[in-house]
Protein backbone atom coordinates (compact mmCIF):
# COMPACT_ATOMS: atom_id res chain seq x y z
CA UNK A 1 0.00 0.00 0.00
CA UNK A 2 1.37 3.28 -1.43
CA UNK A 3 0.87 6.18 1.45
CA UNK A 4 1.49 9.55 1.70
CA UNK A 5 4.73 8.97 3.79
CA UNK A 6 6.52 6.75 1.40
CA UNK A 7 5.96 8.90 -1.05
CA UNK A 8 7.17 11.61 1.05
CA UNK A 9 10.22 10.09 1.79
CA UNK A 10 10.68 9.08 -1.54
CA UNK A 11 11.03 12.54 -2.33
CA UNK A 12 13.34 13.22 0.19
CA UNK A 13 15.68 10.94 -0.92
CA UNK A 14 15.85 12.37 -4.37
CA UNK A 15 16.58 15.82 -3.54
CA UNK A 16 19.57 14.66 -1.98
CA UNK A 17 20.53 12.37 -4.46
CA UNK A 18 20.04 15.70 -6.97
CA UNK A 19 21.77 17.81 -4.60
CA UNK A 20 24.89 15.87 -4.36
CA UNK A 21 24.99 15.06 -8.32
CA UNK A 22 24.81 18.72 -9.12
CA UNK A 23 27.91 18.83 -6.49
CA UNK A 24 29.49 16.40 -7.97
CA UNK A 25 29.11 17.86 -11.33
CA UNK A 26 30.05 21.17 -10.80
CA UNK A 27 32.55 20.75 -8.77
CA UNK A 28 32.70 23.67 -6.62
CA UNK A 29 29.45 24.91 -5.20
CA UNK A 30 28.40 23.49 -2.25
CA UNK A 31 24.46 23.09 -0.84
CA UNK A 32 23.50 25.14 2.29
CA UNK A 33 20.46 23.41 4.01
CA UNK A 34 17.61 26.08 5.48
CA UNK A 35 14.48 24.06 7.21
CA UNK A 36 11.41 25.80 8.04
CA UNK A 37 7.83 25.32 9.39
CA UNK A 38 4.57 26.51 8.25
CA UNK A 39 2.79 27.74 11.08
CA UNK A 40 -0.47 25.90 9.26
CA UNK A 41 1.03 22.43 9.19
CA UNK A 42 4.61 20.42 8.22
CA UNK A 43 7.16 23.15 6.49
CA UNK A 44 9.95 21.97 4.46
CA UNK A 45 13.70 21.89 3.26
CA UNK A 46 15.23 24.75 1.01
CA UNK A 47 18.47 23.48 -0.48
CA UNK A 48 20.89 26.07 -2.39
CA UNK A 49 23.68 26.55 -3.89
CA UNK A 50 25.19 29.73 -5.34
CA UNK A 51 28.91 30.65 -7.31
CA UNK A 52 29.46 27.27 -8.12
CA UNK A 53 31.43 26.78 -10.96
CA UNK A 54 28.93 25.98 -13.76
CA UNK A 55 25.85 26.92 -11.42
CA UNK A 56 25.75 30.35 -10.55
CA UNK A 57 22.46 30.29 -7.94
CA UNK A 58 20.00 27.22 -8.01
CA UNK A 59 18.02 25.90 -5.37
CA UNK A 60 16.47 22.39 -5.06
CA UNK A 61 13.70 22.91 -2.65
CA UNK A 62 11.38 20.20 -0.93
CA UNK A 63 8.59 20.37 1.56
CA UNK A 64 5.62 18.54 2.88
CA UNK A 65 2.94 20.49 4.34
CA UNK A 66 -0.94 19.81 5.59
CA UNK A 67 -3.61 21.31 7.02
CA UNK A 68 -7.46 22.76 6.12
CA UNK A 69 -7.73 22.60 3.08
CA UNK A 70 -8.03 25.84 1.41
CA UNK A 71 -11.83 26.74 -0.28
CA UNK A 72 -10.88 26.89 -3.71
CA UNK A 73 -9.70 23.44 -3.76
CA UNK A 74 -12.91 22.04 -1.90
CA UNK A 75 -14.39 23.97 -4.19
CA UNK A 76 -12.78 22.32 -7.24
CA UNK A 77 -13.76 19.05 -5.45
CA UNK A 78 -17.41 20.30 -5.41
CA UNK A 79 -16.63 20.30 -1.79
CA UNK A 80 -17.48 23.74 -0.71
CA UNK A 81 -18.49 25.04 2.58
CA UNK A 82 -16.99 21.09 3.98
CA UNK A 83 -14.29 20.83 6.66
CA UNK A 84 -11.08 18.49 4.99
CA UNK A 85 -7.61 18.64 5.20
CA UNK A 86 -5.13 18.44 2.84
CA UNK A 87 -1.22 16.80 2.14
CA UNK A 88 0.58 18.58 -0.29
CA UNK A 89 4.53 17.61 -0.78
CA UNK A 90 6.87 17.70 -3.46
CA UNK A 91 10.50 18.83 -5.05
CA UNK A 92 11.28 21.60 -6.98
CA UNK A 93 14.46 22.86 -8.52
CA UNK A 94 15.15 25.85 -10.52
CA UNK A 95 19.22 26.12 -11.79
CA UNK A 96 20.55 29.39 -12.92
CA UNK A 97 24.51 28.86 -14.76
CA UNK A 98 26.86 31.26 -15.15
CA UNK A 99 27.44 30.39 -18.28
CA UNK A 100 24.56 31.85 -21.29
CA UNK A 101 25.47 28.85 -23.12
CA UNK A 102 24.37 26.86 -20.65
CA UNK A 103 20.72 26.32 -19.97
CA UNK A 104 18.43 27.10 -17.69
CA UNK A 105 16.32 24.50 -15.45
CA UNK A 106 13.18 23.43 -13.92
CA UNK A 107 11.94 20.49 -12.59
CA UNK A 108 8.84 19.35 -10.02
CA UNK A 109 7.39 16.69 -9.08
CA UNK A 110 4.60 16.97 -6.72
CA UNK A 111 1.42 14.87 -4.39
CA UNK A 112 -1.14 16.01 -3.42
CA UNK A 113 -3.87 14.17 -1.00
CA UNK A 114 -7.35 14.93 0.59
CA UNK A 115 -8.79 13.63 4.05
CA UNK A 116 -11.40 13.39 1.94
CA UNK A 117 -9.81 10.73 -0.02
CA UNK A 118 -8.83 12.23 -3.92
CA UNK A 119 -5.27 12.36 -4.28
CA UNK A 120 -3.23 13.26 -7.38
CA UNK A 121 0.36 13.54 -8.77
CA UNK A 122 1.65 16.46 -10.73
CA UNK A 123 4.88 17.80 -12.08
CA UNK A 124 7.24 18.58 -15.23
CA UNK A 125 10.61 19.29 -16.38
CA UNK A 126 11.59 22.03 -18.70
CA UNK A 127 14.46 23.73 -20.11
CA UNK A 128 15.01 27.88 -20.97
CA UNK A 129 18.66 28.00 -23.11
CA UNK A 130 19.08 31.38 -23.61
CA UNK A 131 20.37 30.14 -26.64
CA UNK A 132 18.15 27.50 -28.30
CA UNK A 133 20.39 24.85 -29.78
CA UNK A 134 18.51 22.23 -32.04
CA UNK A 135 20.45 19.47 -31.04
CA UNK A 136 20.25 20.16 -27.44
CA UNK A 137 16.76 20.42 -27.77
CA UNK A 138 16.46 17.17 -29.56
CA UNK A 139 18.92 15.25 -27.05
CA UNK A 140 15.99 16.77 -24.31
CA UNK A 141 13.02 15.70 -25.67
CA UNK A 142 14.47 12.00 -26.59
CA UNK A 143 15.14 11.67 -23.19
CA UNK A 144 11.25 12.92 -21.54
CA UNK A 145 10.16 10.65 -24.64
CA UNK A 146 11.94 7.98 -23.62
CA UNK A 147 11.12 7.96 -19.97
CA UNK A 148 7.31 8.72 -20.88
CA UNK A 149 7.44 5.91 -23.10
CA UNK A 150 8.39 3.42 -20.29
CA UNK A 151 4.69 4.07 -18.48
CA UNK A 152 1.98 5.66 -21.36
CA UNK A 153 1.99 5.70 -24.80
CA UNK A 154 0.52 8.84 -25.21
CA UNK A 155 1.97 10.74 -22.08
CA UNK A 156 5.28 12.63 -24.13
CA UNK A 157 2.53 13.73 -26.58
CA UNK A 158 -0.25 14.66 -24.15
CA UNK A 159 2.60 15.99 -21.48
CA UNK A 160 4.90 18.33 -24.09
CA UNK A 161 1.60 20.08 -25.55
CA UNK A 162 1.05 20.66 -21.79
CA UNK A 163 4.23 21.98 -21.43
CA UNK A 164 4.44 24.51 -24.77
CA UNK A 165 0.97 25.64 -23.07
CA UNK A 166 1.92 25.95 -19.82
CA UNK A 167 5.48 27.59 -20.08
CA UNK A 168 4.55 30.12 -22.22
CA UNK A 169 4.55 34.16 -21.67
CA UNK A 170 1.16 35.01 -23.07
CA UNK A 171 2.61 39.22 -22.99
CA UNK A 172 5.51 38.55 -25.09
CA UNK A 173 3.79 35.46 -27.43
CA UNK A 174 6.99 33.83 -26.66
CA UNK A 175 7.34 30.38 -24.76
CA UNK A 176 10.26 30.14 -21.75
CA UNK A 177 12.05 27.73 -23.80
CA UNK A 178 12.01 24.70 -25.47
CA UNK A 179 9.31 23.24 -23.64
CA UNK A 180 9.47 19.63 -21.72
CA UNK A 181 6.58 18.26 -20.13
CA UNK A 182 4.27 19.10 -17.24
CA UNK A 183 1.26 16.94 -15.79
CA UNK A 184 -1.25 17.83 -12.84
CA UNK A 185 -4.06 16.08 -11.86
CA UNK A 186 -2.40 12.49 -12.72
CA UNK A 187 -5.48 10.22 -11.02
CA UNK A 188 -6.83 7.01 -10.92
CA UNK A 189 -8.15 6.14 -13.99
CA UNK A 190 -7.40 4.35 -17.33
CA UNK A 191 -6.30 1.24 -15.41
CA UNK A 192 -3.11 2.69 -14.10
CA UNK A 193 -2.71 2.17 -10.34
CA UNK A 194 -1.54 4.64 -7.92
CA UNK A 195 1.70 2.39 -7.90
CA UNK A 196 2.23 2.51 -11.12
CA UNK A 197 1.31 6.71 -11.64
CA UNK A 198 3.82 7.16 -9.10
CA UNK A 199 6.88 4.84 -10.87
CA UNK A 200 6.51 7.75 -13.91
CA UNK A 201 6.72 10.42 -11.18
CA UNK A 202 9.80 8.75 -10.10
CA UNK A 203 10.89 7.88 -13.51
CA UNK A 204 10.64 11.91 -13.90
CA UNK A 205 12.25 12.79 -11.03
CA UNK A 206 15.40 10.27 -11.75
CA UNK A 207 15.30 11.95 -14.68
CA UNK A 208 16.33 15.36 -13.55
CA UNK A 209 20.01 14.75 -13.00
CA UNK A 210 21.36 12.81 -15.43
CA UNK A 211 19.40 14.89 -17.98
CA UNK A 212 21.29 18.40 -16.58
CA UNK A 213 25.05 17.47 -15.75
CA UNK A 214 24.84 16.11 -19.69
CA UNK A 215 24.34 19.62 -19.97
CA UNK A 216 26.70 21.12 -17.84
CA UNK A 217 28.96 19.03 -18.79
CA UNK A 218 28.72 19.63 -22.27
CA UNK A 219 28.43 23.46 -22.22
CA UNK A 220 30.44 24.75 -19.33
CA UNK A 221 33.64 25.27 -21.60
CA UNK A 222 31.92 27.22 -24.48
CA UNK A 223 32.95 30.43 -25.38
CA UNK A 224 31.37 33.56 -24.44
CA UNK A 225 31.59 37.35 -24.92
CA UNK A 226 30.21 40.28 -23.10
CA UNK A 227 27.10 39.98 -25.63
CA UNK A 228 26.15 36.72 -25.02
CA UNK A 229 26.07 38.11 -21.30
CA UNK A 230 23.83 40.81 -21.88
CA UNK A 231 21.15 38.32 -24.21
CA UNK A 232 21.34 36.14 -20.80
CA UNK A 233 20.32 39.27 -18.80
CA UNK A 234 17.20 39.84 -20.74
CA UNK A 235 16.33 36.42 -21.35
CA UNK A 236 16.71 35.89 -17.44
CA UNK A 237 14.27 38.58 -17.27
CA UNK A 238 11.88 36.69 -19.25
CA UNK A 239 12.14 34.36 -16.53
CA UNK A 240 11.60 36.27 -14.08
CA UNK A 241 8.24 37.73 -15.81
CA UNK A 242 6.62 33.85 -16.64
CA UNK A 243 7.19 32.96 -13.08
CA UNK A 244 5.96 36.18 -11.82
CA UNK A 245 3.42 37.00 -13.91
CA UNK A 246 1.97 33.48 -15.04
CA UNK A 247 3.19 30.49 -13.17
CA UNK A 248 0.44 29.52 -11.24
CA UNK A 249 2.54 28.14 -8.20
CA UNK A 250 4.63 31.12 -7.97
CA UNK A 251 1.00 33.37 -7.63
CA UNK A 252 -0.84 30.93 -5.38
CA UNK A 253 2.38 30.39 -3.17
CA UNK A 254 2.51 34.29 -3.05
CA UNK A 255 -0.93 35.00 -2.57
CA UNK A 256 -1.62 32.71 0.38
CA UNK A 257 1.10 33.07 2.48
CA UNK A 258 3.88 30.44 1.41
CA UNK A 259 7.70 30.91 1.93
CA UNK A 260 8.14 33.45 -0.35
CA UNK A 261 12.37 32.89 -0.09
CA UNK A 262 11.22 29.46 -1.13
CA UNK A 263 9.20 30.41 -3.73
CA UNK A 264 11.59 32.99 -5.26
CA UNK A 265 14.67 31.20 -5.13
CA UNK A 266 13.51 30.30 -8.35
CA UNK A 267 14.41 34.07 -9.60
CA UNK A 268 17.83 34.30 -11.23
CA UNK A 269 20.93 36.23 -9.55
CA UNK A 270 20.62 39.19 -12.02
CA UNK A 271 18.58 40.12 -14.92
CA UNK A 272 18.09 43.01 -17.49
CA UNK A 273 15.05 44.91 -18.67
CA UNK A 274 15.47 47.06 -22.12
CA UNK A 275 13.22 49.01 -23.93
CA UNK A 276 11.79 47.25 -27.21
CA UNK A 277 15.17 45.11 -27.55
CA UNK A 278 15.04 43.51 -31.02
CA UNK A 279 18.01 41.30 -31.91
CA UNK A 280 19.43 42.00 -35.23
CA UNK A 281 18.10 40.23 -38.41
CA UNK A 282 20.21 37.16 -39.08
CA UNK A 283 21.65 37.26 -36.03
CA UNK A 284 21.62 34.13 -33.33
CA UNK A 285 19.42 35.93 -30.62
CA UNK A 286 16.97 36.47 -33.52
CA UNK A 287 17.49 32.58 -34.13
CA UNK A 288 16.72 31.80 -30.45
CA UNK A 289 13.52 33.96 -30.72
CA UNK A 290 12.11 32.48 -33.69
CA UNK A 291 12.28 28.75 -31.51
CA UNK A 292 10.07 30.45 -28.62
CA UNK A 293 7.29 29.29 -30.60
CA UNK A 294 4.51 26.16 -29.49
CA UNK A 295 4.04 23.53 -31.12
CA UNK A 296 7.97 22.61 -32.37
CA UNK A 297 8.70 18.67 -32.94
CA UNK A 298 12.11 19.06 -31.66
CA UNK A 299 12.72 14.84 -32.32
CA UNK B 1 -17.95 72.04 -20.23
CA UNK B 2 -15.29 69.36 -19.79
CA UNK B 3 -14.96 67.40 -23.02
CA UNK B 4 -12.52 64.08 -22.78
CA UNK B 5 -11.05 65.56 -25.49
CA UNK B 6 -10.01 68.07 -23.81
CA UNK B 7 -8.65 66.14 -20.92
CA UNK B 8 -6.35 64.19 -23.13
CA UNK B 9 -5.03 67.14 -24.61
CA UNK B 10 -4.08 68.58 -21.02
CA UNK B 11 -2.24 64.78 -20.75
CA UNK B 12 -0.61 65.73 -24.00
CA UNK B 13 0.82 68.86 -22.87
CA UNK B 14 2.03 67.09 -19.32
CA UNK B 15 3.78 64.56 -21.10
CA UNK B 16 5.78 67.06 -22.98
CA UNK B 17 6.44 68.98 -20.24
CA UNK B 18 7.87 66.05 -17.59
CA UNK B 19 9.83 65.39 -20.42
CA UNK B 20 11.63 68.59 -21.18
CA UNK B 21 12.05 69.33 -17.41
CA UNK B 22 13.65 65.97 -16.53
CA UNK B 23 16.00 66.52 -19.78
CA UNK B 24 16.63 70.29 -18.11
CA UNK B 25 17.55 68.70 -14.93
CA UNK B 26 19.08 65.68 -15.94
CA UNK B 27 21.44 67.58 -18.60
CA UNK B 28 22.85 64.65 -20.48
CA UNK B 29 19.74 62.20 -21.17
CA UNK B 30 17.03 62.84 -24.16
CA UNK B 31 13.85 61.31 -24.23
CA UNK B 32 13.07 59.19 -27.49
CA UNK B 33 9.75 58.95 -28.66
CA UNK B 34 7.64 56.33 -29.66
CA UNK B 35 4.47 56.01 -31.08
CA UNK B 36 2.37 53.05 -31.26
CA UNK B 37 -1.44 51.93 -32.60
CA UNK B 38 -3.79 50.12 -30.60
CA UNK B 39 -5.55 47.28 -32.80
CA UNK B 40 -9.29 48.03 -30.57
CA UNK B 41 -8.43 51.70 -30.78
CA UNK B 42 -6.48 54.54 -29.95
CA UNK B 43 -2.55 54.45 -29.11
CA UNK B 44 -0.04 55.99 -27.55
CA UNK B 45 3.52 58.18 -26.89
CA UNK B 46 6.07 56.25 -24.94
CA UNK B 47 8.82 58.62 -24.18
CA UNK B 48 11.90 56.62 -23.29
CA UNK B 49 15.06 57.85 -21.55
CA UNK B 50 18.30 56.03 -20.62
CA UNK B 51 21.86 56.55 -19.88
CA UNK B 52 21.41 59.89 -18.55
CA UNK B 53 23.81 61.60 -16.01
CA UNK B 54 21.38 61.06 -13.44
CA UNK B 55 18.59 59.15 -15.12
CA UNK B 56 19.88 55.65 -15.62
CA UNK B 57 16.02 54.06 -17.44
CA UNK B 58 12.47 55.62 -17.47
CA UNK B 59 9.48 56.37 -19.15
CA UNK B 60 6.52 59.45 -19.60
CA UNK B 61 3.86 57.49 -21.19
CA UNK B 62 0.96 58.95 -22.86
CA UNK B 63 -2.30 56.86 -24.17
CA UNK B 64 -5.61 57.64 -25.22
CA UNK B 65 -7.70 54.42 -26.04
CA UNK B 66 -10.94 53.55 -26.68
CA UNK B 67 -13.28 50.45 -27.93
CA UNK B 68 -15.49 47.91 -26.60
CA UNK B 69 -15.67 47.85 -22.89
CA UNK B 70 -14.63 44.60 -21.36
CA UNK B 71 -17.01 42.37 -19.78
CA UNK B 72 -15.22 43.11 -16.00
CA UNK B 73 -15.90 47.11 -16.32
CA UNK B 74 -19.20 46.21 -17.60
CA UNK B 75 -19.68 43.93 -14.39
CA UNK B 76 -18.50 46.70 -11.89
CA UNK B 77 -20.71 48.99 -13.06
CA UNK B 78 -24.22 46.82 -13.18
CA UNK B 79 -24.15 47.09 -17.15
CA UNK B 80 -23.49 43.04 -17.72
CA UNK B 81 -24.23 41.81 -20.76
CA UNK B 82 -25.15 45.22 -22.59
CA UNK B 83 -22.79 46.95 -24.98
CA UNK B 84 -20.66 50.07 -24.27
CA UNK B 85 -17.53 51.67 -25.57
CA UNK B 86 -15.03 52.65 -22.94
CA UNK B 87 -12.25 56.07 -23.21
CA UNK B 88 -8.94 55.50 -20.84
CA UNK B 89 -6.20 58.16 -21.12
CA UNK B 90 -3.55 59.10 -18.73
CA UNK B 91 0.55 59.55 -17.94
CA UNK B 92 2.16 57.23 -16.63
CA UNK B 93 6.15 57.40 -15.38
CA UNK B 94 8.60 55.27 -14.25
CA UNK B 95 11.90 56.89 -13.33
CA UNK B 96 15.13 54.51 -12.09
CA UNK B 97 17.84 56.87 -11.42
CA UNK B 98 21.62 55.42 -11.41
CA UNK B 99 22.58 56.54 -8.01
CA UNK B 100 21.16 54.68 -5.15
CA UNK B 101 20.99 57.84 -3.48
CA UNK B 102 18.48 58.69 -5.61
CA UNK B 103 15.03 57.19 -5.71
CA UNK B 104 12.63 55.82 -7.80
CA UNK B 105 9.42 57.57 -8.18
CA UNK B 106 6.29 56.10 -10.10
CA UNK B 107 3.47 58.52 -11.10
CA UNK B 108 0.04 57.97 -12.84
CA UNK B 109 -3.03 60.69 -13.55
CA UNK B 110 -5.51 58.95 -15.81
CA UNK B 111 -9.66 59.14 -16.79
CA UNK B 112 -12.08 56.89 -17.48
CA UNK B 113 -15.14 57.39 -19.52
CA UNK B 114 -18.16 55.13 -20.51
CA UNK B 115 -20.61 55.35 -23.17
CA UNK B 116 -23.28 55.03 -20.74
CA UNK B 117 -22.57 58.51 -18.80
CA UNK B 118 -20.13 57.17 -15.91
CA UNK B 119 -16.77 58.75 -15.82
CA UNK B 120 -13.89 58.82 -13.30
CA UNK B 121 -10.82 59.60 -12.43
CA UNK B 122 -7.60 58.50 -10.99
CA UNK B 123 -3.98 58.48 -9.93
CA UNK B 124 -1.05 58.07 -7.50
CA UNK B 125 2.20 59.03 -6.74
CA UNK B 126 4.56 57.32 -4.94
CA UNK B 127 8.66 57.68 -4.25
CA UNK B 128 10.99 54.30 -3.81
CA UNK B 129 13.80 55.36 -1.81
CA UNK B 130 16.67 52.51 -2.01
CA UNK B 131 17.46 54.12 1.46
CA UNK B 132 15.05 55.71 3.21
CA UNK B 133 15.80 59.40 4.30
CA UNK B 134 13.18 60.36 6.88
CA UNK B 135 13.66 64.41 5.53
CA UNK B 136 13.27 63.15 1.86
CA UNK B 137 10.30 61.36 3.26
CA UNK B 138 8.64 64.11 4.74
CA UNK B 139 9.42 66.73 2.07
CA UNK B 140 7.99 64.43 -0.78
CA UNK B 141 4.42 64.23 1.81
CA UNK B 142 4.29 67.89 2.55
CA UNK B 143 4.29 68.67 -0.84
CA UNK B 144 1.72 66.01 -1.71
CA UNK B 145 -0.39 67.62 1.38
CA UNK B 146 0.09 70.84 0.37
CA UNK B 147 -1.29 70.04 -3.33
CA UNK B 148 -4.40 67.72 -1.63
CA UNK B 149 -5.14 70.23 0.81
CA UNK B 150 -5.70 73.32 -1.79
CA UNK B 151 -8.57 70.65 -3.70
CA UNK B 152 -10.58 68.96 -0.59
CA UNK B 153 -9.56 68.75 3.41
CA UNK B 154 -9.66 65.18 3.48
CA UNK B 155 -7.59 63.91 -0.02
CA UNK B 156 -4.45 64.12 2.03
CA UNK B 157 -5.31 61.92 4.50
CA UNK B 158 -7.42 59.21 2.84
CA UNK B 159 -5.28 59.01 -0.70
CA UNK B 160 -2.19 58.53 1.29
CA UNK B 161 -3.59 55.72 3.12
CA UNK B 162 -4.68 54.36 0.03
CA UNK B 163 -1.61 54.63 -0.85
CA UNK B 164 0.29 52.49 2.08
CA UNK B 165 -1.99 50.01 1.17
CA UNK B 166 -2.01 49.96 -2.61
CA UNK B 167 1.82 50.24 -2.99
CA UNK B 168 2.18 46.88 -0.31
CA UNK B 169 4.32 44.04 -1.34
CA UNK B 170 2.38 41.50 0.70
CA UNK B 171 4.30 38.37 0.21
CA UNK B 172 7.59 40.29 1.66
CA UNK B 173 5.54 42.17 4.69
CA UNK B 174 6.66 45.49 2.89
CA UNK B 175 5.70 48.83 1.42
CA UNK B 176 6.99 49.44 -1.91
CA UNK B 177 8.82 52.65 -0.58
CA UNK B 178 7.34 55.62 1.32
CA UNK B 179 4.22 55.80 -0.07
CA UNK B 180 2.94 58.75 -1.02
CA UNK B 181 -1.04 59.22 -2.55
CA UNK B 182 -3.40 57.07 -4.07
CA UNK B 183 -7.11 57.18 -5.82
CA UNK B 184 -8.77 56.23 -8.14
CA UNK B 185 -12.87 56.17 -9.10
CA UNK B 186 -12.96 60.12 -8.11
CA UNK B 187 -16.50 60.52 -9.74
CA UNK B 188 -19.58 62.78 -9.06
CA UNK B 189 -19.72 63.22 -5.25
CA UNK B 190 -20.17 65.94 -2.08
CA UNK B 191 -20.37 69.05 -4.64
CA UNK B 192 -17.38 68.53 -6.49
CA UNK B 193 -17.96 69.04 -10.22
CA UNK B 194 -16.19 67.22 -12.84
CA UNK B 195 -14.02 70.66 -13.60
CA UNK B 196 -13.14 70.54 -9.53
CA UNK B 197 -11.80 67.26 -9.79
CA UNK B 198 -10.31 67.84 -12.99
CA UNK B 199 -8.01 70.09 -11.39
CA UNK B 200 -7.15 68.17 -8.41
CA UNK B 201 -5.53 65.73 -10.86
CA UNK B 202 -3.98 68.50 -12.71
CA UNK B 203 -2.43 69.90 -9.65
CA UNK B 204 -0.85 66.29 -9.01
CA UNK B 205 0.41 65.77 -12.48
CA UNK B 206 1.77 69.40 -12.55
CA UNK B 207 3.86 68.32 -9.08
CA UNK B 208 5.67 65.84 -10.27
CA UNK B 209 8.63 68.04 -11.87
CA UNK B 210 9.35 70.00 -9.20
CA UNK B 211 9.34 67.22 -6.81
CA UNK B 212 11.37 64.57 -8.96
CA UNK B 213 13.82 67.93 -9.64
CA UNK B 214 14.21 68.88 -5.93
CA UNK B 215 15.31 65.19 -5.32
CA UNK B 216 17.43 64.57 -8.82
CA UNK B 217 19.43 67.75 -8.15
CA UNK B 218 19.87 67.34 -3.95
CA UNK B 219 21.23 64.11 -4.37
CA UNK B 220 22.39 63.45 -7.67
CA UNK B 221 26.34 64.02 -6.34
CA UNK B 222 25.83 62.14 -3.11
CA UNK B 223 28.76 60.14 -2.46
CA UNK B 224 28.53 55.86 -2.60
CA UNK B 225 30.11 52.68 -3.61
CA UNK B 226 29.79 48.97 -4.55
CA UNK B 227 28.11 48.04 -1.23
CA UNK B 228 24.90 50.68 -2.58
CA UNK B 229 25.25 49.69 -5.60
CA UNK B 230 24.32 45.74 -4.43
CA UNK B 231 21.83 46.97 -2.26
CA UNK B 232 20.04 49.43 -5.03
CA UNK B 233 20.08 46.22 -7.25
CA UNK B 234 17.97 43.86 -4.35
CA UNK B 235 15.56 47.09 -3.85
CA UNK B 236 15.19 46.82 -7.18
CA UNK B 237 13.81 42.97 -7.38
CA UNK B 238 11.57 44.30 -4.56
CA UNK B 239 10.14 46.65 -7.32
CA UNK B 240 9.93 43.99 -9.96
CA UNK B 241 8.22 41.82 -7.70
CA UNK B 242 5.22 44.04 -6.66
CA UNK B 243 4.91 45.58 -10.21
CA UNK B 244 4.44 42.33 -11.73
CA UNK B 245 2.60 40.04 -9.05
CA UNK B 246 0.72 43.12 -7.14
CA UNK B 247 0.25 46.14 -9.14
CA UNK B 248 -3.05 45.82 -10.79
CA UNK B 249 -2.51 47.90 -13.89
CA UNK B 250 0.51 45.85 -14.97
CA UNK B 251 -1.63 42.57 -14.21
CA UNK B 252 -4.63 43.86 -16.20
CA UNK B 253 -2.82 45.07 -18.95
CA UNK B 254 -0.79 42.22 -19.31
CA UNK B 255 -3.87 40.09 -19.15
CA UNK B 256 -5.59 42.25 -21.61
CA UNK B 257 -3.14 42.50 -24.64
CA UNK B 258 -2.22 45.84 -23.20
CA UNK B 259 1.29 47.22 -25.26
CA UNK B 260 3.52 45.01 -23.05
CA UNK B 261 6.72 47.40 -23.97
CA UNK B 262 4.54 50.43 -22.60
CA UNK B 263 3.59 48.56 -19.50
CA UNK B 264 6.65 47.01 -18.84
CA UNK B 265 9.31 50.50 -19.24
CA UNK B 266 7.98 50.23 -15.15
CA UNK B 267 11.17 47.45 -15.08
CA UNK B 268 14.73 48.48 -13.71
CA UNK B 269 17.70 48.42 -16.10
CA UNK B 270 18.99 45.82 -13.98
CA UNK B 271 17.60 43.81 -10.37
CA UNK B 272 19.32 41.37 -8.68
CA UNK B 273 17.59 38.47 -6.42
CA UNK B 274 19.70 36.82 -3.24
CA UNK B 275 18.27 34.15 -1.53
CA UNK B 276 17.16 35.02 2.07
CA UNK B 277 19.31 38.50 1.98
CA UNK B 278 19.21 39.80 5.44
CA UNK B 279 20.83 42.83 5.97
CA UNK B 280 23.41 43.58 9.10
CA UNK B 281 21.71 44.70 12.21
CA UNK B 282 22.12 48.25 13.06
CA UNK B 283 22.93 48.90 9.44
CA UNK B 284 21.53 51.78 7.00
CA UNK B 285 20.06 48.85 4.93
CA UNK B 286 18.28 47.49 7.95
CA UNK B 287 17.15 50.96 9.07
CA UNK B 288 15.66 50.86 5.57
CA UNK B 289 13.65 48.05 5.86
CA UNK B 290 12.72 49.28 9.69
CA UNK B 291 10.79 52.02 7.64
CA UNK B 292 8.96 49.79 4.69
CA UNK B 293 5.71 49.72 6.57
CA UNK B 294 2.08 50.94 6.64
CA UNK B 295 0.97 54.14 8.38
CA UNK B 296 4.17 56.13 9.16
CA UNK B 297 3.09 59.79 9.49
CA UNK B 298 5.71 61.48 7.58
CA UNK B 299 5.08 65.06 8.35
Amino acid sequence: MLTKESIRDWFIGLQQSICSELEKADGQGKFITDRWERPGGGGGVSRIINNGAVIEKGGVNFSAVHGQAPEHVLKSLNLSGTQAEFFATGVSIVIHPHSPMVPIIHMNVRYFEMSTGQSWFGGGIDLTPHYVVEEDARYFHQHLKAVCDQHHPSYYTDFKKWADDYFFIKHRNETRGVGGIFFDYLKEESGFTKEQRFEFVKSVGSSFAPIYTHFMNQNRNLPFGEAEKQWQYLRRGRYVEFNLVWDRGTKFGLETDGRTESILMSLPPQANWTYNHQPLEGSKEAHTLSLLKKGISWI
